[in-house]
């Protein structure tokens, strides 16, 4: 079974446990633009990422929107089973950046799991640490470095995982991964084209001086 | 033994876990304002606070602090042990608010005592999972709060937590635990002293009317 070589901690689990897993888990299909999980109201469950891309984001009570992390292939999303972690307390939406295809655990199986096998809760705290290590590294982003900065680095990050310096992208769409009004990017990004760091055009940005870029971030 | 009732899943590990526990744990007094864990470097151990309070924090390049949690009476410290959790990417520094009593764990026996341990592993998940639901409260206040409204909840807050209203802090450490410069908490008490919400002297900051403040927030 394919399944068993995307589970991270397979072999450690017992053969009970394995068996729990595998009469439970189900696959499903999740097409760009969906969401799968909107706050405390969701608990799809665990689910483990076969391709595909998450992204996790909060939204204030006015609409806007910021980025927390993103879960690529082979990746387990924890917070779609947030209502079995009574310690979490925060709403989070969960959509599908590209075609998804995903394992699902029921949130009771993921649960009991969780109680029982050492090696499964030690390995849901790598994932608990290295998220809360990506919100340390957003608070030190938007508390200290500048808008600037900021935005060159998302068009990187972009570029480097679209694999294309022509990036198909709203300005408004960036404003929502960064947590930034619409007319803040468009006066940043027309800065950057009036310095030859990228060229603009309707519904894409691409990044014409990528060495500038970095050198911004870096200065 | 008075440690034991401390320790949050005592009951729940082996007599040889509890053994190990015991013979390695030691006691330690910290007075108020010693760092006890500073970025990567450190690595005391697993702390558990008999009395006290310790504040986290991080810091810019140029020394601007913001703090992100606290920990009081009963509450475990992790970080301090952070060397051995790989997926912790950054750097935090702890100190003691107030002369603090701590037990603390040798970092390898709470790694293997965490290893071995499901009700460990899972207790240290919530740990993380409460850090990382004030972090995401953090970034929420610091993205869509203004400061106003900011200074107002750190100004209740410290009210109930020192039992006082008239609070000896200065203007410098209300911008390091808010991450923000000195002359603006200055400029923003002024402007509440002259609406009568706070009365200001050298080293005090007095809430006099924390109706007002509350109120402030809810706005």
């Amino acid at each position: 079974m394919e399944f068993e070589s995307y589970f991270p901690v397979w072999n450690q689990l017992t053969t009970e446990q394995q068996k729990l897993i595998s009469d439970t888990v189900t696959f499903r299909t999740i097409p760009k633009g969906h969401i799968v999980h909107n706050g405390s109201m969701d608990c799809a469950g665990l689910m483990l990422l076969r391709t595909g891309q998450l992204r996790a984001y909060i939204m204030s009570d006015e609409g806007r929107e910021i980025t927390i992390y993103r879960l690529f292939d082979m990746d387990m999303c924890l917070f779609t089973a947030s209502c079995m972690m009574r310690s979490v307390q925060f709403d989070i939406t969960i959509e599908a950046e590209k075609d998804t295809e995903v394992w699902v655990i029921p949130p009771d199986v993921f649960k009991k799991i969780a109680d029982e096998s050492a090696p499964m809760a030690n390995y849901m705290n790598e994932i608990m640490a290295s998220h809360f290590s990506e919100v340390m590294w957003l608070v030190e982003q938007i508390m200290w470095k500048s808008f600037d900065k900021r935005l060159a680095g998302f068009l990187l990050d972009e570029t480097a995982l679209e694999g294309t310096n022509k990036l198909k992208i709203t300005h408004e769409i960036i404003g929502n991964h960064l947590g930034t009004a619409r007319e803040v990017v468009t006066r940043m990004l027309r800065y950057f084209q009036s310095e030859g760091i990228v060229k603009l055009t309707r519904g894409t940005v691409e990044v014409v001086d990528a060495p500038k870029l970095k050198k911004l971030i870096e200065k």
